[in-house]
C-alpha cells in the first residue's frame, strides 16, 4: 500500500524533470529562463505520473522511452500554458505572474513555439504509433480552444458542449498519455482500451474539479485570483448548472453575458453560485468520472502503481490547487 | 534546359498542396480555413521545392517521404508566420490582410500552434535523424528572433550578428529541408554537406533579398507596405551599411532608433538609404552567397533538377516579392 500517488515512481518523476531541463537549454538564456519558468509553475506532475504509472502497471520495464514521452507532454501542456495566458489575459498562475506578464507577450509567444518544437525533437525516438497518439491529442487541444471561444460567454452552453471542450483540452491528453504508457509497455489492446479509458475518466474528472476551484478556491491556495472563468464568460459546469437555477440563475446570466464585469458583479455572480445547487452537483459529477476512472483500473494485476493509480484518482478530487 | 525552376518538380509540389490542404483538416472549419488562409499566402514554395529537388538531383526516387518533409517544414513555416505578424504587428502579408487582423490574436495563436503539432504528426513516419535535423532547426528559429528582438532599435548593430539572425531565422531551415532531402535519398556524407551550404547559402541571400526589397520593393509587387523593417527597428543588412554612411547615416540612425516613427520619417529613411552605397553593397554580398550557393551545385551530376536548382538560384536574386 502507497501512501501517496507519486510513492513508487520518484525515480521516474525526477529523471523527467531533468530531460525538462535537458529539453529547454537554448543558446539564447531567455528562452531557458521563461521555459524554466512555466516549466517550474507546471504543478505536481499528474500528467506524467499518469503516464509512468500505467506504464510501469501495465508491466512496463525500460522506462527511457516512457520518460521521453512524458517529458514531450509536459512540454507541450507548458507550451499551451504560455499561450493560454497570452489568450486569456491571465496575470497570475500559481502564485506567480504570468510569464508574459513578466517577460512580455513577444518573447512569451517565442518561447511557447520553441517548447513545442522541443516536443517534436524528442519524437524522434517514438514509434509512429506514439507520434499519431501523442498529436491528434494535441489536435483536439487547438481544436477545444477554439470551441470554447465560439462559446464564451454563451448563457445556453449546455453540459454536452462543455464535457467535449473539457475533453479536448484536458481529458484527451490525459487518455493518450494513458495509452501511450501502456502501448509502451506492450499490453493488450483490452488493457491499451481500459487505460484510455482511465486517462480519459481522470481528465474529466480534474477539469471539472478546476472548474469547482475558480469558484470556491482560495486566492492563496490556488495562487491566481478566482473567479476568472466568470470574468472570461467561460461556460464551466458549477457555471451552466448555476445559470439553470430558479432563483438565482437569470442574476448570473446576466453578469456571465456582460462583456465588462466590475468586480462588485464577479464577487455577486460568485457568490449567488454558491447559493445554488451548482457546487454540489458539478462535485457529484466529478466524482463520477473519478469512480469510472477506478473501475477501468480493475484490468490490473496488484501492484504498488495501481496503488498509486487510486490514490492519484483520489487526489484529483480532493486537490485544492 | 529548363526555364523555370519549379518544372522538373511541378508534380511532387503538387502533391505538398494536397498534404497541406489533408493536414489541415479539422474539425473546427475555423482551423482549416485560418490555415488554408495563411498557407495560400505562403507564396512560392521555394522552399519545398528546394528540398524535392535536391532529393531528386541526388538520386532519390519514391518521392512519398520527402513530400512529407518538405509539407512539414511548410507548416512550420506558416506556423511561424501566423506568430510572427502577431509579434510583428504586421498588418499585410501578399497583399492580404494579415490572419490575425482577419480571425483575431487568439484564433491566429491558436491556428499556429496547431500547424505546429500538424507538422509533427508528419514527424511520425520520418527517420530519427530527419527529426532531429528538422528539430534543430525550428529551434534555431526561435532563438534567433530572441536574438532578433534583444537588437531591435540597436543603431550598432554589427553585419556579423545581421548575418547570424538570418542565418537562424531563415537560412538554417533551407539548409535543413537541402541537408534532409540529400539524407532521404541517401546521398554521400560529401554530397549532403555540399547540399546543406547550399541551402544555407541560398537561405542567406534569400533573406538579404527580402531584406533589400523592404527598401526598395513596390508595395503593390510586394503586397504589404514597405519600410517595415525601419518601423520595427530590426537592423537589415542595408540598414546597418546605411547608417555607417559618411553623409546620411546620423540622420538614419537617429530615425532608426525612435521608438515610434512618422510615415514622414520613415519616409525621409528610406530616402537616405536609397542616396547611400547600402542597397548595390547589400546586392553585393546576396549575390557573392549565391555564387557560392552555384558553387556547391557543381558537386551534382547534370540533371533537370540540377539545372532547375541553378535556376532557382538566380530567381532568389532576382525575385520582386
Amino acid at each position: 500500500m502507497v501512501s501517496t500517488w507519486d510513492a513508487p515512481v520518484q525515480n521516474e518523476l525526477r529523471m523527467v524533470e531533468e530531460q525538462l531541463r535537458e529539453s529547454v537549454h537554448s543558446e539564447q538564456p531567455l528562452l531557458t529562463e521563461i521555459s524554466n519558468y512555466i516549466i517550474s509553475s507546471g504543478g505536481k506532475r499528474m500528467r506524467p505520473a499518469v503516464t509512468i504509472l500505467i506504464f510501469k502497471a501495465t508491466g512496463g520495464i525500460d522506462s527511457a522511452k516512457v520518460i521521453k514521452v512524458a517529458s514531450a507532454f509536459e512540454l507541450i501542456h507548458s507550451a499551451t500554458l504560455l499561450h493560454d495566458d497570452i489568450n486569456d489575459h491571465g496575470e497570475m498562475r500559481r502564485g506567480r505572474m504570468a510569464a508574459y506578464k513578466k517577460y512580455g507577450t513577444q518573447k512569451a509567444l517565442i518561447a511557447g513555439d520553441f517548447l513545442f518544437v522541443k516536443s517534436f525533437a524528442l519524437g524522434g525516438v517514438f514509434p509512429e504509433k506514439v507520434i499519431s497518439v501523442v498529436a491528434d491529442a494535441c489536435t483536439g487541444i487547438a481544436e477545444s480552444e477554439i470551441l470554447q471561444s465560439d462559446y464564451e460567454r454563451n448563457q445556453d452552453t449546455n453540459v454536452d458542449v462543455y464535457i467535449k471542450i473539457i475533453e479536448g483540452k484536458t481529458a484527451r491528453p490525459f487518455e493518450a498519455g494513458a495509452r501511450v504508457g501502456s502501448y509502451l509497455a506492450e499490453a493488450s489492446p483490452a488493457v491499451m482500451d481500459a487505460m484510455g479509458s482511465y486517462g480519459l475518466n481522470i481528465g474529466i474528472a480534474f477539469q471539472i474539479v478546476d472548474d469547482i476551484l475558480d469558484v470556491i478556491g482560495d486566492e492563496k491556495t490556488l495562487g491566481k485570483p478566482h473567479g476568472i472563468d466568470i470574468i472570461d464568460g467561460k461556460p464551466t459546469l458549477p457555471l451552466i448548472i448555476a445559470m439553470q437555477d430558479k432563483s438565482h440563475g437569470s442574476r448570473i446570466k446576466e453578469i456571465f453575458k456582460k462583456e465588462n464585469k466590475s468586480p462588485a458583479e464577479v464577487a455577486e455572480a460568485i457568490g449567488l453560485v454558491k447559493q445554488t445547487n451548482a457546487l454540489g452537483a458539478s462535485s457529484d459529477l466529478a466524482e463520477e468520472y473519478a469512480n469510472k476512472a477506478l473501475l477501468d483500473l480493475e484490468v490490473l494485476k496488484p501492484s504498488e502503481y495501481k496503488e498509486a493509480l487510486k490514490a492519484l484518482t483520489k487526489a484529483v478530487l480532493d486537490r485544492k490547487n
